[in-house]
């Protein structure tokens, strides 16, 4: 069930917004069995939007947009959509704004209108486009997709193992690298050989596995203290709150993450901390213990996490060069772990990225099963 | 001068990446003159791609593509290009990595092939590409663009008072509000017209009006400190370390940000920062300014900010219902200005990002002329 994506906006065109209504809408659809063929951003004209749909009708059976409904533009979108569909629209209920959407479905060729405002949107798509999709295109022959997060793992050793797995036909595996984290993506009509491709490849790296639906390795970390009823804080010198801003994000953080001391100079550490900076200063292995345990000693909190690097471009050495970090984790009553890796990217913005995914995967593994970060 | 520039790759047809290559490239090629009329996402299958180029050039002379040429797949994607144009390519060199790019242009048709990784991508477009496209496309008649950048401005004045304006033809005007930021685009060919529409509207709405040439409100006050000998020290309560990872982004942050408090639980704000909570809480005029003067007491800083909030879902009352925020700004010797405003947004990650922008808005009307915020 091929579908195509079309966003009808200039701030897309201009480079003013980033499309992550297409990208919502592709995951949506793939894990509901899905395919997504085509992405296309155009500028908001009748003659070329008419154009558009016409032609993705051609190679495709769906067509979703986004975009172009505005109180001033709805009218047209709707009598173009009317001059392609005669028959009557059904409309879509917006739960959160004034914009409108539409869906019209004609002998097994379906378009569905949306919001372009990315919530609006989403809340649409989920509770009027999915049901509309299901009774007028339902699934035939079902896609199955199953995935697979790991942490600090390169997709080299999962590549050669998938061909020495030498997989049968009708399973796709695509490998889909991020700053510390790499998805692996199982797809094919058989689930239960989807499956057990998945758990082979899991067991083989199980020691980077970590479990969860999206890949959010914060999400991961929130959940097993919910249920914990024990207490996280932080002292984050070269994330500069990027740790602690991961997980506030999510609503219920309040129940465990007591705060983050961002320590961004050595004022702040020697006052907040208590760390006493000596010749190997404040990216060093002394350094980060000495923040984990004035963490510890400052706050109630169960766990200290602490981090200390150099995120560039300036600042680096032969001995410490951009990218060098040091993290230590402490739990109250143990002894602290800490150690040096060196953060992968090659820019300050990916430095803070890696790092951040490297300090949250090392704590979840921590918390897990008391296993020490993957130190170089 | 259109441009098309079409996106090859699973990655981003099935979500799991944005589609931020064609955002840069579309804005560099707006500043540069050229005008992008369509994106297309497109898996990596030779017949799609073909069909693809082809196609653009119907209706376009330029066109770029981002992605399918890694090591597995460049002879391929070369291999098609080659099919389209017999002459030679030129190869553009990659200083980043190691998937390769290419261009092609005659008789005023150009095809430019970079790479999909993000940070490769942009630095062959700009040393590679670009003097490509000037070479061989030189831009007739220029298309002048002038942004401007409001904070905490909605865009239904701008649109009244650009209305009343009554500008002439010739001269194109958008509005793009994210959260807390309100862009307003100028186009057209006559640069002093647009020029002389933009400083009207600035004039207008001048309390908003940030200097920035990409909308960045952390850029903007980076800058004032660079040059101001000054420094800063937060204290985040319901922005968990946002405000403190959008400042740190940059480089050289360390040479005015001393660190940021993230104040999730009271112990951290009693302990840390002296705040002593009574009847009204933490979320409060009062604790909100104690946080503030905490950070002067605790710190050397010049300058202090703290904000603390309902962020939601949950927390909410009659009095202060989700989105309630408190900010204040103390400055050494000064009094402290503080107050209440009521963030923008319909669910918790929204209501942090406009929580940050009107922060940062304020610290920077502040550090600019001693403006108060612009509290409700």
């Amino acid at each position: 069930m091929n579908i195509e994506i079309l966003a009808i906006g200039e701030e897309v065109l201009k480079g003013f917004t980033v499309n992550t209504n297409a990208a919502f809408l592709s995951k949506e659809l793939r894990r509901r069995g899905y395919k997504v063929t085509r992405h296309l951003v155009i500028p908001d004209v009748p003659e070329i939007i008419e154009e558009s749909i016409t032609d993705a009708f051609r190679r495709s059976n769906i067509v979703i947009t986004t975009g172009g409904l505005g109180p001033t533009s709805d009218d047209l979108t709707s009598a173009i959509l009317a001059k392609i569909f005669p028959n009557h629209a059904s409309h879509l209920h917006n739960s959160l704004g004034t914009a409108k959407g539409f869906a019209f479905s004609e002998q097994g060729k379906t378009i569905i209108a949306l919001p372009g405002i990315p919530r609006e949107m989403e809340a649409m798509f989920l509770s009027e486009a999915v049901p509309f999709l299901a009774k007028h295109n339902p699934i035939k022959e079902k896609q199955y997709v199953e995935d697979l997060y790991f942490g600090i793992l390169s997709e080299n050793p999962v590549d050669s193992y998938l061909s020495s797995l030498k997989l049968e036909r009708g399973i796709e595996v695509g490998l889909y690298p991020s700053l510390g984290v790499l998805h692996v993506a199982f797809s094919g009509k058989e689930r239960l050989k989807l499956i057990a491709a998945k758990e082979k490849v899991k067991e083989k790296f199980k020691d980077h596995f970590f479990d969860s639906e999206t890949g959010s390795l914060e999400e991961a970390v929130h959940k097993i203290f919910i249920g914990k009823n024990k207490t996280l804080a932080l002292a984050e010198s070269c994330t500069g709150g990027a740790i602690a801003k991961r997980l506030t994000t999510l609503a219920g953080a309040s129940d465990y993450f007591l705060g983050s001391i961002v320590c961004y100079s050595n004022e702040v550490k020697e006052k907040f901390l208590q760390v006493t900076l000596d010749e190997n200063g404040a990216v060093s292995l002394e350094a980060t213990t000495q923040m984990a345990k004035g963490v510890l000693e400052s706050t109630s909190c169960d766990y200290a996490l602490a981090v200390t690097g150099i995120a560039g471009p300036a600042g680096g050495s032969d001995e410490k060069p951009v990218g060098t970090v040091y993290l230590a984790i402490a739990e109250r009553g143990k002894q602290v772990v800490a150690g040096r890796f060196q953060a992968k990217g090659k820019n300050r913005s990916w430095i803070i990225e890696y790092t951040t995914n490297f300090c949250l995967f090392s704590l979840l593994k921590y918390l897990e099963s008391h296993t020490p970060p993957m130190f170089a």
